[in-house]
């Protein structure tokens, strides 16, 4: 296993973000590695869901976790009970990670040798809807608690990610959750929009979702 | 029943945003206004406490209530149900109010006569923390589905406020959220952190809140 790194990353020098993440997608194609933005509102179950993908894909694909957060390493620290290369990436109280940012993260893990990296995003559903991290893909949680209404509510999010995981379904009984008014909220959106209801604790509608992973993997492979 | 204004409101020009929030602290204080910045992640249930809040106040306080947010109205045409005034801030993307976004929600509203305006700022655990809106005081909420360690993982947030709502109680039993460490992370952050757990779906714990509340503006009102 592994032992938690911490990397202090500062505020990007580059002017353009666009451009930078460009270039950070060039790289990783040449490295065969795949990078996975993954956002979501604190307490959506980023850190658990992660968790059951990586035992879900380990066995067939060399996986790295970069954390961003504020503070502390406590995803971190979880991560690596997993057995797969994991960093911690501290903000400095900045509320999202940009292309640079990512970058300065890829260099500490070292992408070599890695299908795929995740970059667990800052908990939020504003700021890092957008900035482009060069991520090849951008997925995104919205838990049952955190209700039906969010496409309405944090329109950006949902029109720049290519998937769309509900977690905790285990407790639709207990909330006002309407999971067909959110697929049409969010298809409104996004009409791409790969929808997957999981529960991350209890691992229902989980292969789905790393099946589609696992197929982008791949396809990035070429 | 009012209907619904929504205000584009517009970044701010000022440079020393503090110094803009004691200004807009003193005018209020003068029209013994009191501004309650209230602030939470997406979907822990700002509105719902809000209408309880309303609900137990509106027939002692003159209430009105400012609804910030990225895009639509939804929050705003709900808070107009009860009969309150209400008006919609359209934050055009930002993530957060400073303190010349408010005032430019306040102009609108006119606090004249009202003894309590609540500002629900853009969901977000991280941005809003860092600008001081010219409230009176701070409040969150942190709802049980979000988990206990969010303290430790948002500290700003846990340290710029006065009172911290736990809601959503009543799903205790179908969540790993342990009350006794979500306090003591907190007060780690902010000793003197107001503590309240709440139900805002079936209102249980609402009136503990509620009466720190109206405490805190007869004492500002002198």
């Amino acid at each position: 296993m592994d032992t938690v790194r911490i990397i202090e990353i500062k505020e990007s020098v580059f002017a353009d973000n666009d451009r930078e993440a460009d270039r950070v997608r060039q790289e990783l194609k040449g490295k065969k590695t795949f990078l996975l933005n993954l956002m979501s509102s604190p307490g959506s179950g980023k850190t658990t869901t992660l968790m059951r993908t990586i035992e879900a894909l380990k066995d067939e694909l060399a996986i790295g976790v970069m954390e961003a957060d504020i503070d502390s390493a406590v995803d971190a620290e979880k991560i690596a009970t997993t057995g797969v290369r994991s960093i911690q990436l501290h903000t400095g109280g900045m509320c999202h990670l940009d292309a640079g940012m990512t970058e300065q993260g890829l260099r500490e893990i070292g992408p070599e040798d890695l299908d795929l990296v995740v970059l667990e995003n800052v908990g939020n559903l504003v700021c890092p809807a957008e900035f482009d991290t060069g991520a090849v893909k951008n997925a995104m949680i919205l838990s049952v608690p955190e209700g039906h209404d969010k496409p309405l509510k944090y329109p950006l999010i949902f029109t720049v990610c290519d998937a769309l995981i509900i977690n905790k379904i285990d407790v639709l009984p207990y909330f006002d959750f309407d999971m067909d008014k959110v697929v049409e909220y969010a298809h409104m959106r996004n009409p791409k929009l790969e929808i997957f209801p999981i529960c991350a604790k209890t691992g229902e509608g989980v292969d789905k979702w790393t099946d589609w992973l696992k197929n982008q993997v791949r396809a990035w492979q070429g």
